[in-house]
């Protein structure tokens, strides 16, 4: 069996892990899995829908091959004939605008030739940012990768800020968290590990959302707050169909289009010039909306 | 004077008509203007909202000259120091689903080692596609386009196709229209032929987007056709945001990032795998967004 398969059928596993405990969490919603099987290969678009706290999130599965096309050749600088790639990826958006947007990934990339990497991340994206909840969200990520390297959560969090940015509005998506990409393992040992560090996030991840939606799913709010929830994920769509890769790479390669753009919210605006009341929390959220916010040591009573 | 003074000029005029032409139609809204001015050049961004009609509209005209980066020398296959080019670039949603939305631009770019070529087109995107519609607003830009070169509208129809096509969809934007780039003028009469026929587009563009409004503003609709169209505009944002040439220019050569955006809807929605009901008119609808569609001589009784 090729590491690949194996990682495959334990990335398959905690799919099904996240899906339970976001069922759990939600306590109404049930995700529904579209499996799909196509020439690339296989995967479990699993969706969840007008839940008692989620609007609509996903939890997706993949596991596909392919020839590796010039394309990938020049964005990759690496020469291969073909690759296989398995994956998870998972976002939820929800209907209270208090709750944040979250979003994951952990995938691993093999070539024929050899080399593989693995890559993934998380990171939130709150309609409104409260610095409390993004000191501790960082602190638990950091938390995790301190336990593999403590290289780790310095560099990711950079990788994130860079990476969830939208140049044309110099704003980042939300307040980032960790990313990384190409993390290529030297030896066994290595790769142990940083197939041990995407296992951890993965069951990192629900538990980190369920404290959200318990903190606020219950918190009242009105007109202006669902109107700003949707120019957030105006957005939020805007990132997603302009700079993301992974959906590029996955609309490119001729990927399952409802599986990679069940990404995108129910619903999200655009209002011409639109500028939040100065000092408002909407106004707030825009300029903390910033790359090499030092969240994990942000003094918080003197913000 | 250069000649691209002039014709920054004459379509500074020619946005300001369509302006009036527009707000007579619409019988309410009124544009205002938003002029800026950047490094890069000037423009104007004339923004209609909340119209009795028309929902979110632009009329933009800019003027702009800038490096030719290498992006454009390898995109273009062109090498130059600088360029300058002007356009007008009109997009509009109307409030009533029945109504369809509508885009235009013509445009003139221009090299500092004397290569120049004209852009532009006009196209059609129905929320919901009547046949004898689509026959008539394709035999009016024949009409035009006859008076110029018989070879237009066949070429220029069939890169519309080509142009506003979906490939992750395999959907037509909409009923597509005429589309052309990079004409380049051989003499001088072959420079004001072109000038004139972008003149001529500019000028047939409101009225033809008046008589949609004059058919259909008044027609009754329910939550049924208002979320269609909701869903159709989700369409028009995955074309513009990952395909549309004009944004991604303006995107990644710093334009003015609200500007630019001007051109999605005030709102758009995604459902996972959503299907219309077989035989419904979004059904038709769907089946009709295809390239290749013989318009003119579309046969509308046995349609």
């Amino acid at each position: 069996m090729q590491k690949i398969d194996k990682i495959a059928e334990a990335y398959q596993l905690l799919q099904q892990e996240i899906i339970g405990d976001i069922e759990a969490a939600d306590g109404k919603g049930v995700f529904s899995s579209d499996k799909w099987s196509t020439e690339l290969g296989t995967g479990d678009t699993s969706v969840i829908q007008n839940g008692a706290v989620i609007e609509k999130g996903a939890v997706n599965f993949s596991f596909v091959k392919g020839n590796f096309s010039q394309k990938m050749e020049r964005i990759l600088g690496e020469s291969a004939q073909s690759y296989a790639a398995t994956g998870i990826s998972s976002i939820i958006h929800p209907e209270n605008p208090w709750v944040p947007i979250i979003h994951m990934n952990v995938r691993y990339f093999a070539l024929d030739n050899g080399t593989a990497w693995f890559g993934g991340g998380i990171d939130l994206t709150p309609h409104f940012i409260n610095p409390a909840d993004a000191k501790l969200f960082h602190q638990t990520l950091k938390d995790v990768c301190d336990q593999y390297d403590a290289g780790f959560y310095p560099a990711f969090k950079k990788w994130a800020d860079d990476y969830f940015f939208l140049p044309h509005r110099q704003e980042t998506r939300g307040i980032g968290g960790i990313f990384f990409d190409r993390l290529k393992p030297q030896n066994e040992e290595d790769f142990e590990k940083l197939f041990q560090f995407t296992v951890s996030l993965s069951k990192l991840y629900p538990g980190i959302y369920a404290d959200f939606m318990k903190k606020y799913a219950k918190k009242n709010y009105s007109g202006r707050e669902k109107k700003w929830q949707a120019l957030r994920r105006g957005r939020y769509v805007e990132f997603n169909l302009i700079y993301d890769r992974g959906t590029k790479f996955g609309i490119e390669s001729g990927g399952n289009t409802e599986s990679i753009l069940v990404s995108l919210p129910s619903n999200a605006t655009w209002e011409f010039n639109y500028v939040p009341e100065p000092d408002s929390y909407e106004d707030k959220t825009l300029k903390l909306l910033k790359k090499e916010m030092d969240w994990i040591n942000l003094n918080l009573n003197t913000e």
